[in-house]
């Protein structure tokens, strides 16, 4: 990818500091505009060297950029790039980073204007500690990307999202929004939800006896509620298949636990054990 | 503790073998003994360093040994027990390091002679990559080892096997064998059974789009099937009311998803992250 005169960040957090700290360690933009809520963080953002100006409107954002990356919760990326959009003069790509793509994608194809050029994507890239104080310039470094275009998006912008991601670091895979949403239900929202009712099912007073095995599978659950709640609530439907997918599972082991079943007990355990070896460690 | 004369290792595998390479290191035995199904294995656990002599049987390995540990799966550590109890001219102090204690304890203080010295341990030390190959010096360094005596285990003998696992770098929680497996089929057992059966609902295709959370959340998936039937088996009662806590806590998240509360649901996900807040990272 050539260098970039201006990219705007809208939302400066985990992902939207270390896209900026990813470009200028790069040196893929001139200038990196940041946009967000809180003056303190975009002070910070500036500290840390993710943006080169704070500034305070996204109008005064997106003027001149070329890109326009959209960092926010999930139910605010609609609205903001309905906003962006609407900014007289400016055409920039845009793209996002939220955790789910069916709704946001079908809400803009159907909202914004035939002229205003947006590819979703979503970098699977968060962590339980969100904010620009855990900002780090090769987070993307080698992880995976999903860029999600549909029949009505345009192929050049296409390739210029996915250069961009592949310029940071990450390998990109791209797929149509709501196999996207199937998939992270499955890998991602899904265990949200089981690794917080496992930690929320433990007495506090149990945790002197936890080790790394209780440690790592609830690790998620320390991940911000309202974030996750937009997402778990966006991808409902698939969320709730998933969960019953794992529904399914756990009550073939009640099973043979209560039969004192021990090669069924035996056979469950490898079925896990043959699905986590491929993914390797 | 000063350092001891002969130490026997039955079962030289992550933990047998870390217990070794600990006891070496820090020059706490002089001769280490170690005994095993595999002579493979043993002569493996010899080229590194995890023991001093590979013996061909129990007896050998018992002979003139100040303390044993049996550190073999949760179905043969009573009856090898047993065995070496019942070695000629052998009154060594015997401990286990088995992930359950209730069955094991009592079936020893029903069929141990009174001269035999055991008292229970389980050190939280475990890892889904087991063999003498993940073996680690450093294993039980701050890591915590339960010890399960009763009202029949003399006192001398529970110091003494408190000053070896403290010797060994670990900290020594204390507690009747009963609350041990009620509470680490809580923090352990049954976390094993949702990784378990969370990696088993995963359909292998969706494994490009996984990230962090499903990558950790189902680590332990991966440990081995015969130890983990075994022990889940052998804890099946306290097992299936962990598993009952976390089921109720997992049907409130689905009713807040079926009912789309977003209310609810973030008021569950904070209980979640309350508690796994409550352990640090």
């Amino acid at each position: 990818m050539k260098s970039l005169e201006k990219v705007a960040i809208v939302g400066v957090g985990l992902i939207g500091g270390s896209i900026g700290l990813a470009l200028r360690e790069r040196g893929l933009a001139k200038e990196i505009a940041g946009f967000g809520r809180r003056a303190s963080t975009l002070e910070r953002a500036k500290q840390l060297g993710a943006i080169t100006s704070a500034v305070a409107t996204l109008t005064e954002a997106v003027a001149g950029a070329d890109f326009v990356v959209v960092c926010t919760p999930v139910e605010t990326i609609v609205p903001q790039i309905l906003e962006i959009a609407a900014v007289p003069n400016a055409r920039p790509l845009i793209t996002d980073a939220g955790s789910t793509k069916s709704s946001i994608v079908a809400q803009l194809e159907q909202n914004l204007s035939g002229h205003a050029r947006f590819v979703g994507s979503h970098p699977l890239a968060g962590s339980e500690r969100g904010g620009i104080e855990h900002a780090r310039v090769d987070l993307f470094q080698g992880r995976v990307v999903v860029v999600t275009p549909t029949s009505r998006t345009d192929s050049e912008d296409v390739a210029a999202i996915t250069d961009f991601w592949i310029a940071l670091g990450a390998r990109v895979i791209s797929m149509p929004p709501d196999a996207h949403d199937r998939t992270v239900a499955t890998t991602s929202h899904a265990p949200h939800v089981v690794a917080s009712a496992l930690a929320a099912a433990t007495d506090p007073t149990a945790l002197p006896l936890t080790a790394g095995g209780w440690r790592d599978s609830t690790r998620i659950a320390g991940g911000d509620p309202e974030l996750w709640q937009q997402i778990l609530l966006d991808n409902r439907t698939n969320v709730l298949q998933s969960l019953s997918r794992f529904e399914t599972s756990l009550s073939r082991f009640r099973s043979a636990l209560e039969a004192g079943d021990s090669a069924a007990l035996r056979e469950l355990l490898q079925e896990g054990k043959t699905t986590r070896d491929a993914l390797g460690s």
